[in-house]
């Protein structure tokens, strides 16, 4: 609730909040101007190009690598998690019934939440840290599963069992197609995964610290992050890239297409960000992985990436604007069969990880976040009308 | 996501967000030091005694009270808005079923988002004020339907439907057990929810405030309140002010039931308050609503509250400690014959418009909340360990 406007902290806060430092973290950080952004103490692209999904997850949730042995035993873990306990798997249909209408996020949202009420989470402040730390993984190793279902459901198909042979990136491929996926395959999803599993501070990652902060359970914080990462303005849509591609069809319409954007003040979707001042790191790292594949799709994502620079260049000079994870992402998502709609999701799936990690450091804290607000409306109290 | 250190805002950030304003906003205030809060020019307690529930959500979410015409026609707006879609009612029982281990918030999170969805609602940024508007009126007007239904449900109990016949409350009360409430009883939980549907800011509010700013759906705003509404250090829990006079017991074990709290530097729940510095405003209405009543449990709360005041004046001269809100609601709602396990959603129910109305508030506003960390681990990068 807010305070007196006297006891109000007199600081000049910018709006939104941006830049303003909320918290400490030992999850890592972001360094815009170096192109640089690590998961720990680790470069999360050397994380991306070295190891499995779940020894990241391990070191984000547990704080450290895991060896050999424990590596392999948190992996066994998650893998026996991944399964859904039947009432949450019932009333799946039902959800992708109504999630179709309000977006893929909408219908995880729902699955999530009530995933959470079936395990019986409880309020993170009521509980130890390891029961908090098995919540999370308990509930981060179901949500492929919840993906990929009401993906499927979505277009008449029954859901995909999950396996518990496969690695995580695997067994999400496997799910939502029903066929085992090529190896590098999934281990290209793997490394997109890894590489997004966390990026500083953003609304999403706030969100469930905000709700963290009140002790709710870590169904609750995740849900509310989902929500958050929902929106346009934070979980976008790595397809817009993608689209824009296809927009502009072949190389010989690439000046034309990209000029006219330019001069009419148009953002070109899968370039520019907020921080990075240099090459975004996880782009050029997906931009490896794309061309190791190689083919059409990626020589022309290479053809627009080098004109769209060389005509900012010279209609723009002095802004650096290159790709962004979006552009990169979209393209290795598609070379691995994931169906644009799911790339949003499959961000999710990724995510989560990383808002686990917050929720756990947001709850060793046990103060409640809770801001203020300036009230601007007319003086009060003005009398109450009486009803006519 | 974050930005780089050296352009974080080196302001003195209290922990917690403490005081610092975020947002300027013209829905309302509280004056701590007076005892005193407001819904846009009114005084928050002159409304719950002089209109209906319905004319105060108008004045929330449209920005002023109605006329007899208007407010006639909201009611009958929200009346038809009760009843749930098909696929919603559908999956209620395994809602319910879930949302029994993780409590009555759980299921309400799940439902709110399952109706979200169902209904289609869209980005906020994506449609036009008015659309807003009646996405937040169309999945507030259904809270207390899902709340009721799940409650029956939990219990082995058939959902009462709705009746547009009957106010806000008095339907409230009518789902609940079946039959149609006393009007002074209906009254007096209509007079309990317009105390609540607003109280500055808090970190639920500020919850649907930072998922708004992404431009996500309304649904996805109010199921991240809801998950921060859940939480010990927020929701509380009216009813632990009632186990308190139930553990006291009778009046001869008041004064050495609570000297030997207050020696031992006990709590005593439903007492003390964050802000106010004075006799909390919304228990002064209560308690006048509760002697009204009138009875035993009435007569043993006005008691308990003089011996407390009076122990801790004793005890502790110079701190101001009343009874906060919780006190008179629970008895409040006790005398209206709703179970304790219902007096957190019951806040719900009425706390759903002031959410409401700051996610169109906040709507207006196109920037993201999203703040900043500061990464204070150990230095990166440091190589990674080749997997054992």
């Amino acid at each position: 609730m807010s305070v007196n406007r006297s006891a109000v902290t007199s600081v000049d806060v910018p709006r939104g909040l941006a830049g303003v430092v909320v918290t400490d973290t030992e999850i890592g950080d972001v360094r815009g101007l170096e192109g640089f952004y690590h998961y720990r103490q680790y470069s999360a692209v050397e994380l991306a190009q070295t190891r499995g999904f779940e020894d990241v997850w391990h070191l984000l949730v547990h704080g450290e690598l895991p060896d050999g042995d424990r590596g392999a035993a948190f992996a066994a873990e998650t893998a026996a998690l991944r399964r859904l306990p039947d009432e949450v798997s019932a009333a799946l249909p039902v959800i992708a019934a109504a999630g179709g209408r309000s977006g893929p996020l909408a219908g995880l949202r729902t699955a999530l939440s009530l995933l959470g009420a079936a395990k019986g989470l409880r309020p993170v402040y009521d509980i130890e840290t390891d029961r908090r730390r098995a919540d999370t993984v308990a509930v981060a190793a179901a949500v492929p599963t919840m993906l990929t279902a009401l993906y499927r459901l979505g277009r008449g198909l029954d859901p995909v069992p999950p396996r518990e042979d496969l690695s995580y990136a695997a067994n999400y491929l496997y799910m939502l197609t029903g066929s085992e996926p090529e190896p590098r395959q999934a281990r290209a999803v793997e490394q997109y995964l890894i590489s997004t599993i966390d990026h500083g501070f953003n609304a999403s990652t706030f969100t469930a610290r905000v709700v963290a902060s009140t002790g709710a359970d870590v169904a609750a914080c995740l849900v509310g992050a989902v929500g958050a990462l929902s929106g346009p303005l934070h979980g976008g849509a790595p397809s817009r890239a993608l689209d824009t591609l296809d927009a502009i069809g072949t190389v010989d319409r690439i000046d034309s297409w990209i000029r006219e954007r330019v001069v009419a003040g148009d953002r070109i979707m899968g370039f520019g960000h907020p921080v990075y001042r240099t090459e975004d790191p996880r782009s050029r790292m997906l931009r490896g992985i794309a061309q190791e594949f190689g083919g059409p799709l990626v020589d022309f994502a290479v053809e627009v990436e080098r004109r769209v620079e060389a005509i900012l260049a010279e209609l723009k000079p002095g802004r650096e604007l290159h790709t962004n994870v979006e552009f990169y992402a979209g393209v290795v998502m598609e070379l691995c069969g994931l169906p644009r709609e799911m790339f949003t999701p499959t961000f999710a799936a990724a995510r989560v990880v990383g808002w686990s990690a917050n929720i756990l450091e947001q709850a060793q804290d046990s103060k409640i976040i809770r801001p203020a607000a300036r009230y601007v409306g007319p003086g009060a109290p003005v009398k109450v009308p009486e009803a006519a």
